[in-house]
């Protein structure tokens, strides 16, 4: 388990690396809301989502010894982009193993930053047996993206920072896939704000974590179905706990809702965001009488989209 | 004509209406242009564009009696809104003239803001023709939306804030239509940063301005054709000679260009810029060598798109 003093450490650590993001308003969507939502723009973070936080606290967390032959991941999404980029800023290689069917704009933001990309079949196994193969050839060192105190350290960092930002929220919420920033943000949260409420937002079509906080027993998320692609694992081993004592609820949102507050963000708010970070201001709309009259701070978890694709009717 | 002070005065009257908008910067795209580019993000401004600028300047600056029977214009676009806004916070009618084929999504803003829209047919004479009708009718003043130096002083308030956000720039660059952003962030630049250059951005498809420009002779738009919706309209008495005094040269873009550097700029820099505000980067990617090594601050002009058309391919 680590502490408000870990996140601290890690935004020390990575202070010079990260940006700091701004924390956005909007009056129209406040008055939609019926509350004072503060959101922290992690669609800004460099390699465009938080994870590049938890990536970069990893990575320099790292002694020389330890990173001399490089880091690796698995992952098909923003995790992949920010281990790469965070290793290009030690000068190590980042082998980053991607399902064959990633999306072409991520493959290429990776082998952007650098990354040496593995591609494997669409599985967990194949990326597990790919990841621990590409680890006994080069000597690399795994870094898993979010079941890692590390990581969930460095994601931490997002509202620890964005609680510098505003003013003291009564609320904070954060969307749930794996866990990491979820995990981090509420001990962000819990630890330096006394009376605070932590809320989790999920898509319905990817409840394991609803389902697992609720039963207090961990439940995978099996076939997943959402448009929020970056909330489709299930919880870590490692975040569960986090969350089982220091998350107040976990709320669900519908795909049409995930899509309004999308559609929202990027006309109000002129930003463009992720499926995935739409999905807190869903849950909100959707389940307002929980909201009404608080200030909550948002986690905006970040903003890598193919814009190729048609988002919105 | 109008000043520095003039500019500044309009600063300290609409300081506490406006937002002060952020500076952004984009290493990849600096890398692409070969550049340091400040993105001044007018698109995050109150009405989602630099207009409620000078809408904000031209209602705030009337009297008591001037203001008594409300402000009336004409326009398809964001000045509509922007008008309507200003005109909301001082408690006046705002009557906005749109041509019958206005896209739903602005006029539904002109309604949002409590606009009282009269529609007419989509020429500038049915224009003229109804806002004097409706003039007569309900005793309104009549705001320009760009050929009036109230609104050029409002307007250049976004250069003004920005050049006290960043470091000195070697150019300024700014888009192209009526010429109310260009000739007030002309003014502002020139006459605050000696040595600096002043670059005005314009498609190639709608370049009156260019040609007005380079004969010295004002030559109006005729059938222009351009995605940049923003930038149609042909030069206003008032501006031209400003451009034809502070403006040291027009360039112009491509449309595959301004789709391009849209592109870019929701893709890299995570912002929903309309077209014609990207018209300034696509002229910085197709002249490079004018931009080469120096410092540029862009000013973006807004946000406002439809996000049901299907963009990028």
């Amino acid at each position: 388990m680590i502490h408000l003093t870990d996140i601290a450490e890690a935004h020390q650590r990575i202070g010079k690396y990260i940006h700091c993001t701004p924390v956005l308003t909007s009056r129209s969507i406040n008055a939609m809301a019926g509350a004072d939502l503060f959101f922290k723009c992690e669609n800004f973070q460099k390699a465009g989502a938080f994870k590049f936080r938890g990536a970069c606290n990893a990575v320099f967390s790292l002694s020389g010894d330890e990173m001399s032959k490089g880091v690796c991941t698995h992952s098909s999404g923003n995790f992949a982009q920010a281990l790469a980029l965070a290793a290009s800023m030690r000068n190590i290689p980042a082998y980053i193993v991607m399902p064959r069917n990633a999306s072409p704009v991520k493959v290429a933001a990776v082998e952007g930053y650098g990354g040496i990309i593995y591609f494997c079949e669409p599985t967990l196994a194949a990326r597990e047996e790919t990841a621990a193969a590409v680890i006994a050839k080069t000597g690399a060192r795994f870094v898993h993206p979010y079941d890692d105190y590390k990581i969930i350290a460095g994601q931490g960092t997002a509202a620890f920072e964005a609680i510098r930002q505003t003013e003291k929220p009564d609320i904070v919420i954060a969307p749930v896939g794996g866990g990491g920033l979820l995990s981090g943000t509420a001990i962000a949260a819990k630890e330096s704000l006394p009376g605070v409420q932590v809320i989790a937002a999920e898509p319905l079509g990817a409840n394991d974590a609803f389902r697992s906080f609720y039963s207090r027993t961990w439940t995978p998320s099996i076939k997943p179905d959402t448009i929020a692609d970056g909330l489709l694992t299930s919880l870590g081993e490692r975040n569960f706990p986090i969350i089982l004592q220091y998350v107040d609820q976990i709320l669900t949102c519908t795909e049409p809702g995930i899509t309004h507050a999308m559609k929202l963000m990027w006309e109000r708010m002129k930003i463009v965001v992720e499926p995935s970070s739409a999905v807190p201001l869903a849950c909100m709309l959707e389940h307002p009488s929980v909201f009404a009259g608080k200030k909550v701070l948002v986690i905006v978890s970040g903003g890598n989209v193919d814009l190729s694709r048609h988002w919105f009717e």
